[in-house]
Protein backbone atom coordinates (compact mmCIF):
# COMPACT_ATOMS: atom_id res chain seq x y z
CA UNK A 1 0.00 0.00 0.00
CA UNK A 2 1.64 3.28 -0.86
CA UNK A 3 1.03 6.96 0.85
CA UNK A 4 -1.94 9.05 -0.64
CA UNK A 5 -0.67 11.87 -2.08
CA UNK A 6 -3.01 15.30 -2.00
CA UNK A 7 -2.20 15.97 -5.48
CA UNK A 8 -4.15 19.58 -5.26
CA UNK A 9 -0.69 21.82 -4.01
CA UNK A 10 1.36 19.87 -7.09
CA UNK A 11 -1.65 21.12 -9.66
CA UNK A 12 -1.38 24.33 -8.20
CA UNK A 13 2.34 24.78 -8.44
CA UNK A 14 2.26 23.12 -11.84
CA UNK A 15 -0.44 25.97 -12.95
CA UNK A 16 1.90 28.86 -11.69
CA UNK A 17 4.87 27.15 -13.64
CA UNK A 18 2.99 26.46 -16.60
CA UNK A 19 1.57 30.21 -16.69
CA UNK A 20 5.07 31.79 -15.78
CA UNK A 21 6.71 30.06 -18.58
CA UNK A 22 4.21 31.01 -21.21
CA UNK A 23 4.06 34.39 -20.24
CA UNK A 24 7.94 34.75 -20.85
CA UNK A 25 7.96 32.58 -23.66
CA UNK A 26 5.16 34.83 -25.33
CA UNK A 27 6.19 38.48 -24.47
CA UNK A 28 4.29 40.43 -27.28
CA UNK A 29 6.65 42.63 -29.69
CA UNK A 30 6.40 45.99 -29.88
CA UNK A 31 5.13 45.36 -33.43
CA UNK A 32 1.38 44.56 -35.61
CA UNK A 33 1.80 40.97 -34.29
CA UNK A 34 0.92 42.41 -30.52
CA UNK A 35 -2.48 41.07 -30.87
CA UNK A 36 -2.03 37.33 -32.02
CA UNK A 37 0.88 36.89 -29.17
CA UNK A 38 -1.81 38.54 -26.61
CA UNK A 39 -4.47 35.78 -27.95
CA UNK A 40 -2.05 33.04 -27.85
CA UNK A 41 -0.55 33.68 -24.00
CA UNK A 42 -4.66 34.26 -23.23
CA UNK A 43 -5.43 30.82 -24.68
CA UNK A 44 -2.73 29.42 -22.56
CA UNK A 45 -2.70 30.94 -19.64
CA UNK A 46 -5.44 31.70 -16.92
CA UNK A 47 -6.92 28.41 -16.08
CA UNK A 48 -7.03 24.64 -16.84
CA UNK A 49 -6.29 22.34 -14.73
CA UNK A 50 -2.73 21.66 -15.83
CA UNK A 51 -2.97 17.44 -15.69
CA UNK A 52 -1.62 16.77 -18.69
CA UNK A 53 1.95 18.71 -17.62
CA UNK A 54 1.80 17.22 -14.32
CA UNK A 55 1.51 14.21 -15.64
CA UNK A 56 4.66 14.78 -18.33
CA UNK A 57 6.83 15.73 -15.16
CA UNK A 58 5.26 13.24 -13.10
CA UNK A 59 6.04 10.52 -15.63
CA UNK A 60 9.96 12.41 -15.93
CA UNK A 61 9.99 11.86 -12.50
CA UNK A 62 10.25 8.26 -12.41
CA UNK A 63 13.19 8.61 -14.43
CA UNK A 64 14.95 11.77 -12.22
CA UNK A 65 14.85 13.38 -15.67
CA UNK A 66 16.37 17.78 -14.53
CA UNK A 67 13.08 19.77 -13.84
CA UNK A 68 14.48 22.22 -16.16
CA UNK A 69 13.77 19.95 -18.96
CA UNK A 70 10.78 18.31 -18.22
CA UNK A 71 8.98 21.24 -18.03
CA UNK A 72 10.07 21.98 -21.43
CA UNK A 73 8.59 19.28 -22.81
CA UNK A 74 5.05 19.86 -20.38
CA UNK A 75 4.48 23.02 -22.09
CA UNK A 76 4.96 21.77 -25.57
CA UNK A 77 1.92 19.08 -24.34
CA UNK A 78 -0.29 21.88 -22.91
CA UNK A 79 0.55 23.99 -25.98
CA UNK A 80 -0.95 21.09 -28.32
CA UNK A 81 -3.78 20.45 -25.92
CA UNK A 82 -4.78 24.16 -25.78
CA UNK A 83 -4.28 24.83 -29.59
CA UNK A 84 -7.31 21.61 -29.42
CA UNK A 85 -9.49 23.98 -27.55
CA UNK A 86 -9.46 27.21 -28.90
CA UNK A 87 -10.15 25.35 -32.11
CA UNK A 88 -12.33 23.27 -31.14
CA UNK A 89 -14.57 26.13 -29.64
CA UNK A 90 -14.50 28.01 -32.99
CA UNK A 91 -18.15 28.77 -34.05
CA UNK A 92 -17.76 26.42 -37.06
CA UNK A 93 -16.53 23.52 -34.30
CA UNK A 94 -18.40 24.03 -31.09
CA UNK A 95 -19.21 27.19 -31.12
CA UNK A 96 -18.89 27.39 -27.70
CA UNK A 97 -18.34 31.40 -25.95
CA UNK A 98 -16.98 29.96 -22.54
CA UNK A 99 -13.91 28.21 -21.48
CA UNK A 100 -12.55 27.99 -17.96
CA UNK A 101 -14.99 30.47 -16.42
CA UNK A 102 -13.95 33.49 -19.42
CA UNK A 103 -14.82 34.33 -23.07
CA UNK A 104 -12.94 31.71 -25.40
CA UNK A 105 -10.16 33.06 -27.57
CA UNK A 106 -12.37 33.62 -30.18
CA UNK A 107 -14.91 36.22 -28.25
CA UNK A 108 -12.22 37.72 -26.48
CA UNK A 109 -10.26 38.14 -29.91
CA UNK A 110 -11.74 37.23 -32.92
CA UNK A 111 -12.20 34.44 -35.29
CA UNK A 112 -9.38 34.86 -37.55
CA UNK A 113 -7.11 35.64 -34.65
CA UNK A 114 -7.90 32.59 -32.83
CA UNK A 115 -7.25 30.02 -35.85
CA UNK A 116 -3.90 31.80 -35.64
CA UNK A 117 -3.25 31.76 -31.93
CA UNK A 118 -4.03 27.89 -32.48
CA UNK A 119 -1.62 27.61 -35.24
CA UNK A 120 0.91 29.12 -33.52
CA UNK A 121 0.62 26.84 -30.40
CA UNK A 122 1.01 24.10 -32.46
CA UNK A 123 4.02 25.41 -34.19
CA UNK A 124 5.94 26.30 -30.75
CA UNK A 125 5.26 22.78 -28.98
CA UNK A 126 7.41 21.31 -32.14
CA UNK A 127 9.33 24.12 -31.39
CA UNK A 128 10.08 23.49 -27.97
CA UNK A 129 10.24 19.88 -27.71
CA UNK A 130 13.19 20.42 -30.60
CA UNK A 131 15.42 22.87 -29.27
CA UNK A 132 18.60 21.44 -27.45
CA UNK A 133 17.51 22.75 -23.97
CA UNK A 134 14.87 19.69 -23.85
CA UNK A 135 17.66 17.08 -24.16
CA UNK A 136 21.51 17.02 -25.09
CA UNK A 137 20.66 14.13 -27.36
CA UNK A 138 18.83 14.66 -30.83
CA UNK A 139 17.45 11.20 -30.78
CA UNK A 140 15.69 11.44 -27.71
CA UNK A 141 14.18 15.15 -28.76
CA UNK A 142 13.80 13.81 -32.47
CA UNK A 143 11.80 10.88 -30.85
CA UNK A 144 9.77 13.41 -28.65
CA UNK A 145 8.91 15.38 -32.04
CA UNK A 146 8.01 12.11 -33.91
CA UNK A 147 5.90 10.54 -30.89
CA UNK A 148 3.77 14.10 -30.64
CA UNK A 149 3.27 14.58 -34.26
CA UNK A 150 1.61 10.93 -34.11
CA UNK A 151 -0.51 10.96 -30.93
CA UNK A 152 -2.20 15.09 -32.25
CA UNK A 153 -2.19 14.26 -36.05
CA UNK A 154 -4.61 12.65 -38.47
CA UNK A 155 -4.32 9.34 -36.36
CA UNK A 156 -4.25 10.74 -33.16
CA UNK A 157 -6.30 13.70 -31.63
CA UNK A 158 -6.79 15.70 -35.02
CA UNK A 159 -8.38 12.32 -36.37
CA UNK A 160 -10.27 12.07 -32.96
CA UNK A 161 -12.11 15.42 -33.63
CA UNK A 162 -13.05 14.09 -37.17
CA UNK A 163 -14.63 11.56 -35.62
CA UNK A 164 -16.32 13.68 -33.08
CA UNK A 165 -17.93 15.86 -35.93
CA UNK A 166 -18.74 12.42 -37.32
CA UNK A 167 -20.78 11.26 -34.08
CA UNK A 168 -23.27 13.97 -34.76
CA UNK A 169 -24.54 12.36 -37.73
CA UNK A 170 -24.46 8.90 -37.21
CA UNK A 171 -24.90 6.58 -34.46
CA UNK A 172 -21.39 5.29 -32.71
CA UNK A 173 -21.75 2.26 -30.33
CA UNK A 174 -19.74 1.42 -27.45
CA UNK A 175 -16.61 0.44 -29.31
CA UNK A 176 -16.83 3.19 -32.29
CA UNK A 177 -16.98 5.51 -29.18
CA UNK A 178 -14.05 3.90 -27.19
CA UNK A 179 -12.03 4.24 -30.27
CA UNK A 180 -13.33 7.57 -30.92
CA UNK A 181 -12.12 9.10 -27.39
CA UNK A 182 -9.07 7.29 -27.36
CA UNK A 183 -8.09 9.19 -30.23
CA UNK A 184 -9.29 12.37 -29.34
CA UNK A 185 -8.67 12.88 -25.67
CA UNK A 186 -6.22 9.63 -25.32
CA UNK A 187 -4.09 10.42 -27.74
CA UNK A 188 -2.23 13.34 -26.17
CA UNK A 189 -2.34 11.98 -22.87
CA UNK A 190 -0.52 8.55 -23.71
CA UNK A 191 2.12 11.14 -24.90
CA UNK A 192 2.81 12.29 -21.68
CA UNK A 193 3.48 8.92 -20.54
CA UNK A 194 5.27 8.14 -23.68
CA UNK A 195 7.34 10.82 -23.24
CA UNK A 196 8.85 10.23 -19.47
CA UNK A 197 10.05 7.07 -20.92
CA UNK A 198 12.10 9.22 -23.83
CA UNK A 199 13.15 11.78 -21.82
CA UNK A 200 14.42 8.58 -19.18
CA UNK A 201 15.64 6.61 -21.80
CA UNK A 202 13.28 3.81 -20.14
CA UNK A 203 13.05 -0.32 -21.53
CA UNK A 204 10.78 -1.24 -23.32
CA UNK A 205 9.37 -3.15 -20.35
CA UNK A 206 8.83 0.19 -18.57
CA UNK A 207 7.37 1.88 -21.55
CA UNK A 208 4.87 -0.62 -21.97
CA UNK A 209 3.75 -0.37 -18.43
CA UNK A 210 3.48 3.46 -18.56
CA UNK A 211 1.55 2.96 -22.00
CA UNK A 212 -1.07 0.49 -19.97
CA UNK A 213 -1.15 3.04 -17.08
CA UNK A 214 -1.66 5.88 -20.32
CA UNK A 215 -4.35 3.83 -21.45
CA UNK A 216 -6.60 3.35 -18.87
CA UNK A 217 -6.17 6.75 -17.27
CA UNK A 218 -7.22 8.17 -20.54
CA UNK A 219 -10.53 6.32 -20.71
CA UNK A 220 -11.06 6.58 -16.92
CA UNK A 221 -10.25 10.80 -18.00
CA UNK A 222 -13.09 10.65 -20.61
CA UNK A 223 -15.64 8.71 -18.32
CA UNK A 224 -15.44 10.91 -15.79
CA UNK A 225 -15.83 13.80 -18.11
CA UNK A 226 -19.01 12.53 -19.38
CA UNK A 227 -20.29 11.96 -16.14
CA UNK A 228 -19.58 15.71 -14.86
CA UNK A 229 -21.03 16.74 -18.60
CA UNK A 230 -24.44 14.98 -17.75
CA UNK A 231 -24.31 15.42 -13.81
CA UNK A 232 -22.31 18.58 -13.13
CA UNK A 233 -22.57 21.71 -12.35
CA UNK A 234 -21.80 24.47 -15.51
CA UNK A 235 -20.88 27.09 -13.09
CA UNK A 236 -18.35 24.86 -11.16
CA UNK A 237 -17.00 23.57 -15.01
CA UNK A 238 -16.91 27.05 -16.40
CA UNK A 239 -18.03 25.92 -19.57
CA UNK A 240 -21.56 25.06 -21.15
CA UNK A 241 -22.59 21.35 -20.17
CA UNK A 242 -24.91 18.65 -21.46
CA UNK A 243 -23.79 19.27 -24.78
CA UNK A 244 -23.12 15.86 -26.13
CA UNK A 245 -26.63 15.20 -25.21
CA UNK A 246 -27.89 18.00 -26.94
CA UNK A 247 -26.10 17.21 -30.08
CA UNK A 248 -27.19 13.84 -29.81
CA UNK A 249 -23.79 12.20 -29.30
CA UNK A 250 -23.16 8.67 -27.60
CA UNK A 251 -21.52 9.23 -24.82
CA UNK A 252 -20.04 6.71 -22.78
CA UNK A 253 -22.64 7.91 -19.97
CA UNK A 254 -25.32 7.64 -22.83
CA UNK A 255 -24.38 3.86 -23.55
CA UNK A 256 -23.72 2.18 -20.41
CA UNK A 257 -26.35 4.77 -17.94
CA UNK A 258 -24.09 6.75 -15.13
CA UNK A 259 -24.02 3.46 -12.34
CA UNK A 260 -22.07 1.74 -14.77
CA UNK A 261 -20.13 4.58 -16.01
CA UNK A 262 -18.99 5.20 -12.48
CA UNK A 263 -18.24 1.77 -11.87
CA UNK A 264 -16.03 1.01 -15.22
CA UNK A 265 -14.18 4.89 -14.46
CA UNK A 266 -13.78 3.35 -11.17
CA UNK A 267 -12.14 -0.07 -12.66
CA UNK A 268 -10.06 1.29 -15.06
CA UNK A 269 -8.34 3.89 -12.40
CA UNK A 270 -7.79 0.51 -10.00
CA UNK A 271 -6.46 -0.58 -13.47
CA UNK A 272 -4.09 2.47 -14.23
CA UNK A 273 -2.64 1.98 -10.66
CA UNK A 274 -1.74 -1.50 -11.20
CA UNK A 275 0.70 -0.91 -14.37
CA UNK A 276 2.26 1.03 -11.84
CA UNK A 277 3.34 -1.79 -9.19
CA UNK A 278 6.93 -1.95 -10.45
CA UNK A 279 8.09 1.83 -9.55
CA UNK A 280 7.50 1.71 -6.20
CA UNK A 281 6.73 5.15 -3.80
CA UNK A 282 8.39 7.19 -6.89
CA UNK A 283 4.93 7.06 -9.04
CA UNK A 284 3.12 8.13 -6.28
CA UNK A 285 1.83 11.38 -7.69
CA UNK A 286 0.82 9.36 -10.76
CA UNK A 287 -1.22 7.12 -8.61
CA UNK A 288 -2.93 10.52 -7.11
CA UNK A 289 -3.20 11.50 -10.34
CA UNK A 290 -5.58 8.63 -10.87
CA UNK A 291 -7.60 8.57 -8.42
CA UNK A 292 -8.16 12.52 -8.99
CA UNK A 293 -9.72 12.14 -12.60
CA UNK A 294 -12.55 10.12 -11.15
CA UNK A 295 -13.03 12.76 -7.92
CA UNK A 296 -12.64 16.03 -9.80
CA UNK A 297 -15.47 18.38 -9.92
CA UNK A 298 -14.20 19.98 -12.96
CA UNK B 1 27.28 32.75 -67.89
CA UNK B 2 25.20 29.55 -67.06
CA UNK B 3 23.41 27.83 -69.51
CA UNK B 4 19.40 29.01 -69.43
CA UNK B 5 17.23 25.92 -67.89
CA UNK B 6 13.83 25.45 -68.98
CA UNK B 7 11.67 25.57 -65.71
CA UNK B 8 8.59 24.56 -67.07
CA UNK B 9 9.51 20.10 -67.18
CA UNK B 10 11.10 20.86 -63.68
CA UNK B 11 8.15 22.06 -62.08
CA UNK B 12 5.50 19.77 -63.99
CA UNK B 13 7.69 16.35 -62.75
CA UNK B 14 7.25 17.94 -59.09
CA UNK B 15 4.06 18.64 -58.99
CA UNK B 16 3.12 14.63 -60.45
CA UNK B 17 5.85 13.48 -57.15
CA UNK B 18 4.48 15.44 -54.98
CA UNK B 19 1.15 14.46 -55.83
CA UNK B 20 1.79 10.92 -55.96
CA UNK B 21 3.35 11.57 -52.57
CA UNK B 22 0.82 13.17 -51.15
CA UNK B 23 -1.76 10.65 -52.39
CA UNK B 24 0.10 7.89 -50.80
CA UNK B 25 0.54 9.49 -47.47
CA UNK B 26 -2.71 10.46 -46.95
CA UNK B 27 -5.03 7.22 -48.46
CA UNK B 28 -8.49 7.25 -46.87
CA UNK B 29 -9.28 5.03 -43.75
CA UNK B 30 -12.14 3.06 -43.98
CA UNK B 31 -13.75 4.66 -40.99
CA UNK B 32 -15.42 8.17 -39.47
CA UNK B 33 -12.31 9.70 -40.24
CA UNK B 34 -12.43 9.10 -43.90
CA UNK B 35 -13.91 12.47 -44.97
CA UNK B 36 -10.77 14.17 -42.89
CA UNK B 37 -8.49 12.33 -44.96
CA UNK B 38 -10.28 13.32 -47.91
CA UNK B 39 -10.09 17.48 -47.44
CA UNK B 40 -6.50 17.17 -46.72
CA UNK B 41 -5.51 15.38 -49.67
CA UNK B 42 -8.02 17.76 -51.62
CA UNK B 43 -5.85 20.69 -50.09
CA UNK B 44 -2.50 19.48 -50.73
CA UNK B 45 -2.86 18.40 -54.15
CA UNK B 46 -4.38 19.62 -57.94
CA UNK B 47 -2.75 21.95 -58.47
CA UNK B 48 -0.02 24.50 -57.03
CA UNK B 49 2.81 25.69 -59.17
CA UNK B 50 5.25 23.38 -56.56
CA UNK B 51 7.77 26.16 -56.37
CA UNK B 52 8.49 25.32 -52.25
CA UNK B 53 9.12 21.32 -53.26
CA UNK B 54 11.22 22.32 -56.37
CA UNK B 55 13.28 24.40 -54.39
CA UNK B 56 13.96 22.45 -51.68
CA UNK B 57 14.79 19.59 -53.95
CA UNK B 58 17.33 21.70 -56.02
CA UNK B 59 18.64 23.41 -52.93
CA UNK B 60 19.49 19.88 -51.75
CA UNK B 61 20.99 18.77 -55.50
CA UNK B 62 23.29 21.57 -54.70
CA UNK B 63 24.94 18.78 -52.03
CA UNK B 64 23.87 15.43 -53.63
CA UNK B 65 21.55 14.55 -51.43
CA UNK B 66 19.39 11.41 -51.90
CA UNK B 67 16.35 12.02 -54.08
CA UNK B 68 13.94 10.14 -51.83
CA UNK B 69 15.22 12.19 -48.85
CA UNK B 70 14.94 15.41 -50.37
CA UNK B 71 11.60 14.88 -51.52
CA UNK B 72 10.20 14.22 -48.13
CA UNK B 73 11.71 17.80 -47.02
CA UNK B 74 10.23 19.12 -49.86
CA UNK B 75 6.52 17.43 -49.00
CA UNK B 76 6.99 18.74 -45.61
CA UNK B 77 7.16 22.13 -46.88
CA UNK B 78 4.81 21.91 -49.01
CA UNK B 79 2.28 20.88 -46.27
CA UNK B 80 3.08 23.73 -44.22
CA UNK B 81 2.09 26.28 -47.15
CA UNK B 82 -0.88 24.39 -48.18
CA UNK B 83 -2.14 24.05 -44.64
CA UNK B 84 -1.62 28.12 -44.37
CA UNK B 85 -3.50 28.32 -47.58
CA UNK B 86 -6.37 26.82 -46.06
CA UNK B 87 -7.04 28.44 -42.96
CA UNK B 88 -5.80 31.75 -44.71
CA UNK B 89 -9.25 31.50 -47.09
CA UNK B 90 -11.44 30.10 -44.33
CA UNK B 91 -14.60 32.87 -43.95
CA UNK B 92 -13.01 33.83 -40.99
CA UNK B 93 -9.78 34.72 -42.86
CA UNK B 94 -9.66 35.75 -46.46
CA UNK B 95 -12.91 34.47 -47.26
CA UNK B 96 -12.30 32.75 -50.65
CA UNK B 97 -14.19 30.34 -52.65
CA UNK B 98 -11.93 29.60 -55.11
CA UNK B 99 -7.95 28.42 -54.94
CA UNK B 100 -6.13 27.03 -57.79
CA UNK B 101 -9.16 27.16 -60.14
CA UNK B 102 -11.40 25.22 -57.36
CA UNK B 103 -13.37 25.45 -54.39
CA UNK B 104 -11.66 26.00 -51.47
CA UNK B 105 -11.29 23.21 -49.27
CA UNK B 106 -13.63 24.46 -46.71
CA UNK B 107 -16.15 25.29 -49.65
CA UNK B 108 -15.33 21.73 -50.88
CA UNK B 109 -16.21 20.03 -47.77
CA UNK B 110 -17.36 22.18 -44.43
CA UNK B 111 -15.32 24.76 -42.10
CA UNK B 112 -15.12 22.35 -39.33
CA UNK B 113 -13.00 20.16 -41.69
CA UNK B 114 -11.28 22.62 -43.07
CA UNK B 115 -9.75 24.24 -39.65
CA UNK B 116 -9.09 20.26 -39.19
CA UNK B 117 -7.41 19.56 -42.72
CA UNK B 118 -5.02 22.30 -41.85
CA UNK B 119 -3.72 20.92 -38.24
CA UNK B 120 -3.08 17.72 -39.52
CA UNK B 121 -0.98 19.53 -42.44
CA UNK B 122 0.99 21.19 -40.20
CA UNK B 123 1.44 18.56 -37.54
CA UNK B 124 2.59 15.99 -40.42
CA UNK B 125 5.35 18.58 -41.94
CA UNK B 126 6.92 17.63 -38.52
CA UNK B 127 6.34 13.94 -38.52
CA UNK B 128 7.44 13.76 -42.20
CA UNK B 129 11.06 15.76 -41.05
CA UNK B 130 11.55 14.04 -37.85
CA UNK B 131 11.31 10.45 -39.40
CA UNK B 132 14.69 8.40 -39.96
CA UNK B 133 13.44 8.04 -43.75
CA UNK B 134 14.71 11.61 -44.24
CA UNK B 135 18.22 11.60 -42.78
CA UNK B 136 19.84 9.35 -40.75
CA UNK B 137 21.30 11.45 -38.36
CA UNK B 138 19.19 12.63 -35.91
CA UNK B 139 20.82 15.69 -35.40
CA UNK B 140 19.57 17.14 -39.12
CA UNK B 141 16.32 15.92 -38.17
CA UNK B 142 15.67 18.15 -35.58
CA UNK B 143 17.69 20.96 -36.98
CA UNK B 144 15.18 20.74 -39.83
CA UNK B 145 12.31 20.44 -37.14
CA UNK B 146 13.90 23.50 -35.36
CA UNK B 147 14.12 25.55 -38.69
CA UNK B 148 10.77 25.16 -39.88
CA UNK B 149 9.23 25.50 -36.52
CA UNK B 150 10.94 29.34 -36.78
CA UNK B 151 9.71 30.34 -40.10
CA UNK B 152 6.16 28.66 -39.69
CA UNK B 153 5.41 30.19 -36.68
CA UNK B 154 4.92 33.43 -34.68
CA UNK B 155 8.20 34.90 -35.68
CA UNK B 156 7.26 33.59 -39.17
CA UNK B 157 4.87 32.89 -41.58
CA UNK B 158 2.11 32.95 -38.63
CA UNK B 159 3.40 36.38 -37.42
CA UNK B 160 3.12 37.65 -40.97
CA UNK B 161 -0.62 36.79 -41.59
CA UNK B 162 -0.99 38.87 -38.27
CA UNK B 163 0.27 41.30 -39.79
CA UNK B 164 -1.19 40.89 -42.66
CA UNK B 165 -4.91 41.02 -40.65
CA UNK B 166 -3.59 44.70 -39.01
CA UNK B 167 -2.81 46.03 -42.76
CA UNK B 168 -6.51 46.03 -42.85
CA UNK B 169 -7.12 48.39 -40.36
CA UNK B 170 -4.19 50.58 -40.48
CA UNK B 171 -1.51 51.76 -42.61
CA UNK B 172 1.55 49.56 -43.67
CA UNK B 173 4.90 52.04 -45.35
CA UNK B 174 7.03 50.45 -47.64
CA UNK B 175 9.07 49.16 -44.93
CA UNK B 176 6.60 47.57 -42.56
CA UNK B 177 5.32 46.18 -46.20
CA UNK B 178 8.52 44.81 -46.98
CA UNK B 179 8.63 43.18 -43.06
CA UNK B 180 5.17 41.73 -43.38
CA UNK B 181 5.77 40.10 -46.74
CA UNK B 182 9.26 38.85 -45.42
CA UNK B 183 7.60 36.90 -42.52
CA UNK B 184 4.41 35.94 -44.35
CA UNK B 185 6.24 34.51 -47.49
CA UNK B 186 9.86 34.89 -47.31
CA UNK B 187 10.22 33.11 -44.10
CA UNK B 188 8.98 29.39 -45.56
CA UNK B 189 11.18 30.47 -48.83
CA UNK B 190 14.31 30.94 -47.03
CA UNK B 191 13.27 27.15 -44.84
CA UNK B 192 13.57 26.29 -48.24
CA UNK B 193 16.95 26.63 -49.36
CA UNK B 194 18.24 26.31 -45.06
CA UNK B 195 16.79 23.21 -45.75
CA UNK B 196 19.15 22.09 -48.27
CA UNK B 197 22.11 23.62 -46.08
CA UNK B 198 20.93 21.59 -43.50
CA UNK B 199 20.40 18.23 -45.15
CA UNK B 200 23.93 18.72 -46.96
CA UNK B 201 25.27 19.79 -43.83
CA UNK B 202 26.61 23.25 -45.34
CA UNK B 203 29.66 25.42 -44.36
CA UNK B 204 28.20 28.82 -42.73
CA UNK B 205 29.64 30.53 -45.76
CA UNK B 206 27.66 28.69 -48.33
CA UNK B 207 24.80 29.03 -46.33
CA UNK B 208 24.83 32.38 -45.81
CA UNK B 209 24.63 32.57 -49.83
CA UNK B 210 21.80 30.16 -49.78
CA UNK B 211 20.01 32.64 -47.19
CA UNK B 212 20.86 35.99 -49.92
CA UNK B 213 19.65 34.14 -52.20
CA UNK B 214 16.17 33.04 -50.34
CA UNK B 215 15.88 36.49 -48.80
CA UNK B 216 16.14 38.57 -52.39
CA UNK B 217 13.85 35.64 -54.40
CA UNK B 218 10.97 35.96 -51.59
CA UNK B 219 10.99 39.76 -52.24
CA UNK B 220 10.89 39.31 -55.81
CA UNK B 221 8.26 36.58 -55.86
CA UNK B 222 6.41 38.85 -53.52
CA UNK B 223 6.43 41.55 -55.39
CA UNK B 224 5.43 39.58 -58.95
CA UNK B 225 2.57 38.55 -57.01
CA UNK B 226 1.65 41.92 -56.04
CA UNK B 227 1.70 42.31 -60.14
CA UNK B 228 0.19 39.73 -61.06
CA UNK B 229 -3.10 41.00 -58.55
CA UNK B 230 -2.93 44.07 -60.13
CA UNK B 231 -2.71 43.01 -63.30
CA UNK B 232 -3.37 40.13 -63.72
CA UNK B 233 -6.10 37.62 -65.18
CA UNK B 234 -8.60 36.03 -62.87
CA UNK B 235 -8.99 33.24 -64.49
CA UNK B 236 -5.36 32.33 -65.43
CA UNK B 237 -4.38 33.00 -61.72
CA UNK B 238 -7.59 30.62 -60.88
CA UNK B 239 -8.11 32.50 -58.12
CA UNK B 240 -10.16 36.29 -57.11
CA UNK B 241 -7.63 38.90 -57.79
CA UNK B 242 -7.29 43.02 -56.84
CA UNK B 243 -8.33 42.20 -53.27
CA UNK B 244 -5.37 43.88 -51.62
CA UNK B 245 -6.87 47.68 -53.14
CA UNK B 246 -10.64 46.56 -52.46
CA UNK B 247 -8.95 45.81 -48.28
CA UNK B 248 -7.36 48.90 -48.79
CA UNK B 249 -4.41 46.99 -47.66
CA UNK B 250 -0.61 48.44 -49.07
CA UNK B 251 1.32 46.46 -51.29
CA UNK B 252 4.57 46.58 -53.27
CA UNK B 253 2.83 48.05 -56.20
CA UNK B 254 0.64 50.59 -54.45
CA UNK B 255 3.55 51.72 -52.56
CA UNK B 256 6.14 51.71 -55.50
CA UNK B 257 3.62 52.20 -58.94
CA UNK B 258 3.62 49.28 -61.64
CA UNK B 259 6.99 50.34 -63.06
CA UNK B 260 9.22 50.90 -60.08
CA UNK B 261 7.93 47.74 -58.39
CA UNK B 262 8.47 45.77 -61.69
CA UNK B 263 12.11 47.27 -62.32
CA UNK B 264 12.60 46.42 -58.23
CA UNK B 265 11.82 42.78 -58.79
CA UNK B 266 14.16 42.29 -61.79
CA UNK B 267 16.82 43.78 -59.54
CA UNK B 268 16.30 41.14 -57.12
CA UNK B 269 15.92 38.61 -59.26
CA UNK B 270 19.68 39.65 -60.48
CA UNK B 271 20.64 40.06 -57.08
CA UNK B 272 19.46 36.14 -55.99
CA UNK B 273 21.32 35.08 -58.96
CA UNK B 274 24.50 36.82 -57.84
CA UNK B 275 24.61 34.74 -54.52
CA UNK B 276 24.80 31.69 -56.55
CA UNK B 277 28.05 32.27 -57.70
CA UNK B 278 30.38 29.75 -56.04
CA UNK B 279 28.13 27.07 -57.03
CA UNK B 280 29.06 27.22 -60.64
CA UNK B 281 26.31 24.57 -63.07
CA UNK B 282 24.70 22.53 -60.30
CA UNK B 283 22.88 25.56 -59.45
CA UNK B 284 21.05 26.70 -62.65
CA UNK B 285 18.01 25.25 -61.73
CA UNK B 286 17.97 28.08 -58.71
CA UNK B 287 18.44 30.78 -60.59
CA UNK B 288 16.15 29.78 -63.93
CA UNK B 289 13.69 29.44 -60.61
CA UNK B 290 14.52 33.10 -59.62
CA UNK B 291 13.76 34.38 -63.17
CA UNK B 292 10.78 32.49 -63.62
CA UNK B 293 9.44 34.14 -60.57
CA UNK B 294 8.97 37.60 -62.38
CA UNK B 295 8.10 35.75 -65.49
CA UNK B 296 5.58 33.71 -64.80
CA UNK B 297 1.69 34.52 -65.76
CA UNK B 298 0.19 32.95 -62.15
Amino acid sequence: MHAHVDIQPALKATAELIDERFDRLLESPDDARRILYDATRYAVTGGGKRLRPLLVMSACDLFNVDRERSVRVALAVEAVHCYSLVHDDLPCMDDDDLRRGRPTTHKAYNEATAVLAGDALLTLAFEILADDATHEDPRVRVDLVTALAQCSGLQGMVGGQAMDIAAETSTFDLQATTRLQQLKTGALISFCLEAGGIMGKASPDVRLHLKGYAHDLGLAFQIADDLLDAEGDSATAGKKLQKDAAAGKSTFVSLLGNDRARQQAGMLVDQAIAHLASFGESANVLRAIARFTIARDH
